[in-house]
């Protein structure tokens, strides 16, 4: 069975919500990559979506080591990738490894929001590129203590997610049954009323 | 001086760039809160863009407590601010506890990309309302012992930040000197330079 592009999309959308930007529902996270390039167009459009996330101080704490395929770069973050990421994210032409200064620049004080931060700024990066027709996965399956080796990453910087980025493949490209049938699963999401409290005096409940 | 809403918009909206949705360069952290109050429509779009933003094994660990003003809920997330917050905030029509589950449900691990995942919500939140017409801001100069005390917190729950939804109002409303030139600064951000590494045999440059 093949499924085009389009179908897996229409399969993997979230219901649209009127008044909702439909980017929220269309972004997911695929693992089938095709070999066509992303632009370098496209990479600037999706940091400069990444770079105008809120921060706190606006220190804007997140770096990104950014890798096209064939590099060594790529190479790097594909090697720090735990197993099960290795299965199918080398395809991917963009490999990201997301950092984030954990100390703030004004006066060296430890940032408790820089992986808060840099999630808000990767959510950006995810957003626009599903915009631009292209797709990502973040990946938290990072060998950190070997991505921190190859890179030479100061201790002072914290290892976020690594992100791969690209065009969206047939499903069955994959070859591995377990992530063709995770490819074209249904999203699903806990409803809101296990995620928000209060609002309307209902009993606050966490667990 | 009084500035009117659009005049602000201009002042404090981002250069747009081709082929970027605009919303990122159109959202930022107002502090100038008019008494209008949100639909309750609109909050549930504004969590429903939240609710799906990606996160480490889809665990989705963000906990969102909603006070609007008024209640019991909101004077707690306010008494739970940090001073330099209360000095603003208070107007704000919805006030927002963003909280972390730090453990996998599936297997009681420690999750540490809690956080990370709540900041990727939050952006999406943020997002959200900006699209509505709504300002917001993110806020972490939160007291987490007083707030873990007031809400009864439990420990695996990690705070992130409180964040202040409503529409905007003149800057002069805020009638404090530094807020107002605050609230009328032009935003900047750092250039990409200094954020993206290694994507064209740059050298490899953090700090």
């Amino acid at each position: 069975m093949s499924v085009s592009a389009s179908e897996l999309s229409d399969l993997k959308h979230a219901p649209a919500l009127d008044g909702v930007l439909p980017v929220f529902h269309e972004r997911w996270s695929a693992r089938a990559f095709a070999s066509r390039e992303v632009s370098k167009q496209d990479l600037l459009r999706i940091f400069e979506a990444a770079r105008w996330a809120a921060s706190s101080n606006n220190e804007q704490p997140w770096r990104f080591i950014v890798g096209l395929r064939g590099s060594e770069t790529h190479e790097k973050i594909f090697a720090s990738l735990m197993g099960f990421n290795q299965a199918w994210a080398g395809k991917a032409p963009v490999l990201i490894l997301g950092l984030a200064k954990a100390k703030f620049g004004h006066n060296g004080s430890p940032n408790m929001f820089a992986l808060y931060d840099l999630g808000a700024s990767c959510a950006c990066l995810a957003l626009q590129a599903s915009v631009l027709g292209l797709t990502s996965h973040q990946m938290g399956g990072v060998d950190r203590e070997k991505a921190r080796q190859l890179f030479e990453i100061p201790a002072d910087c914290e290892i976020g997610a690594a992100i791969a980025v690209g065009y969206q493949d047939e499903p069955e490209t994959l070859g591995n049954e377990e992530l063709i049938k995770r490819e074209l699963a249904p999203r699903h999401r806990k409803p809101l009323d296990e995620l928000v409290f209060s609002a309307w005096d209902e009993p606050l409940k966490l667990g």
